[in-house]
């Protein structure tokens, strides 16, 4: 144990000699890289040549560990992958974490731990922090807010303006992993499953699909899924978007699981796809982009654009038509 | 009313439609620029010339409002110092919201609407933000956390590292007041008092002594006051910090009220003050600077650095000496 106490107290959190051990032991151990300096109000970054693109997220995922990831994983890949579909290379993350009083201290080093790998596997360090710590009852055990600092090739034109009628919607792999896995975690359902998050970066398949020349627009569906990211896209365009079921990847645990529990995977979130919008004379060129990048051998062409109406209009296995609607309700709270 | 409801529920965090209308309907409203775009996963920012800085900070502060400002004012009032301190003009923030369930939205609505001021005060634009919602119970009415993107001119060396023995150490006006001020706003101790928090941008303070020659090193007194700082320079240099009690100044309702409770000022935070490490022959030059600038007027020369044992030592009005010792318990937890 790298502290001598167990659980996070408020003296933790009070700017003294425990906080600077805390962040000393803990954060600086784990995180630590040759611009992060504890010591300093601010950090001089270098930064590349290109458009500096910023981006920010909180994560109030709950448990905090979950199988595939935990929140420390989550908190670098959720925005690493918003400045990966924006077109960009991360390079710069900074952390804030909310820390409840009483999480146990080996909970936080693993979580700590699994944020750094998460970091290096994406090639970003953090080189900004703070820490504070609230009374116990007052937070959910730990709450985690990343931003990240990346830049992008600025001819690179991305964005929801670029999108037209008849355009391609690819996806690059199964939907909603992520969310029936902290489902099933969670226990309260007395399920139990095999299922993995996703939590993942989607920094090779972002860079592969830059390379498709009718690469319109790309988003990563976390929370409200797959769907939620449809109606941004046909509310944004004013152009209905016809998903085709049977080309959707769902893998059988999370239909059957979402069958029994009444969920529906449309709407849950992943934390390792891209969603992305192609020319269609692209799409069977970034559909090979994606296969052929790691964490993409499962991805589908699964729709188009279209004129009329902004609906999302799933077109089932049977010929049915099924609306997508915007959410209204939480499915599930706590999830990212 | 802006919104429909009169408190957050779970549903404004889920990505939908509700979380749409109070992004637009309380963030985008206030905190609109040309810059923020709430559709997009990252956002494009034009960097000025000069060394490019980062910082951090998360805000817990209970209650959410206080005589003097609330959670939203500090927010951005504290990272933007962070920035001021190192020698940068802060340019860019973003924001994070970790909302409870149930917190009224006319208090989210008057906390954003003072960020945005306290935004325009510093001519800082929020760029990109990402609201979470948790259940009742576990939050505190509202968290958040902002990171900060900042520009300075890279010959400005300024530092731990510059400050020599016999430096002359400044306090920009008194000390303590965010403490106190937070403090009777809590009611728990049955007393009122006209105090109100310092909470404030340092800007016209840090340009003013980043003018003079012999600057060392600047920082805001926030958690752990100014005992800690002088701490954290005793730490990082080796040398004693020697300050005289008859010059650090102190509002008389801030130490009578320290006094009746037991708290000790040196300890309390401030938010609108910078303390400097300046050469001493131009330490009257700073203080000229200082008194000049706005918020400014009531700056001192309170002690010097000096050769021998790391301590912070209080020489006091009689003559007599007090160690300020680094902080264990927490005095005040959720000050900022």
């Amino acid at each position: 144990m790298p502290l001598t106490d167990s659980h996070i107290s408020l003296a933790h959190g009070n700017g003294g000699r425990f906080m600077r051990e805390l962040i000393e032991e803990i954060f600086a151990r784990h995180l630590g890289n040759p611009l992060l300096d504890v010591d300093a109000d601010a950090v001089a970054v270098p930064v590349p040549d290109g458009e500096v693109v910023v981006t920010t997220d909180g994560f109030i995922v709950e448990p905090l560990e979950f199988p595939g990831g935990n929140i420390g994983a989550l908190a670098v890949n959720g925005t690493v992958n918003d400045l990966a579909v924006s077109g960009a290379e991360p390079h710069y993350l900074t952390l804030n974490a909310f820390i409840e009083e009483g999480l146990a201290v080996e909970v936080l080093e693993r979580v700590i731990a699994s944020l750094a790998s998460a970091a290096q596997a994406a090639g970003v360090v953090v080189v900004a922090g703070d820490t504070k710590v609230v009374q116990r009852g007052e937070g959910g055990g730990l709450y985690l807010a990343t931003t990240g600092v990346g830049v992008r090739e600025p001819q690179q034109q991305l964005g929801m303006a670029q999108i037209q009628a008849g355009d391609a919607v690819l996806v690059s792999g199964p939907i909603g992993d992520h969310g029936v896995a902290v489902m099933l975690a969670r226990e309260q359902f007395g399920l139990k499953g095999e299922l993995s998050s996703d939590c993942a970066n989607v920094l090779s398949l972002t860079r592969a699909l830059r390379k498709v020349p009718g690469l319109r627009f790309m988003r990563d569906p976390t929370r409200g899924g797959l769907a939620t990211v449809s109606l941004e896209i046909a509310r944004a365009t004013g152009l209905g978007v016809r998903l085709h079921e049977p080309r959707v990847p769902i893998r059988a645990a999370v239909q059957s699981v979402c069958e029994m529990l009444g969920y529906d995977p449309y709407y849950l979130a992943c934390e390792g796809r891209v969603v992305a919008v192609v020319a269609d004379e692209d799409a069977e060129q970034a559909l090979a982009a994606l296969r052929n990048a790691e964490g993409g051998a499962e991805a589908e062409i699964i729709g188009h654009t279209v004129n009329g109406s902004p609906h999302v209009v799933l077109e089932t296995e049977l010929g049915g038509e099924r609306l997508l609607e915007e959410l209204e309700d939480d499915p599930l709270p706590r999830i990212c």
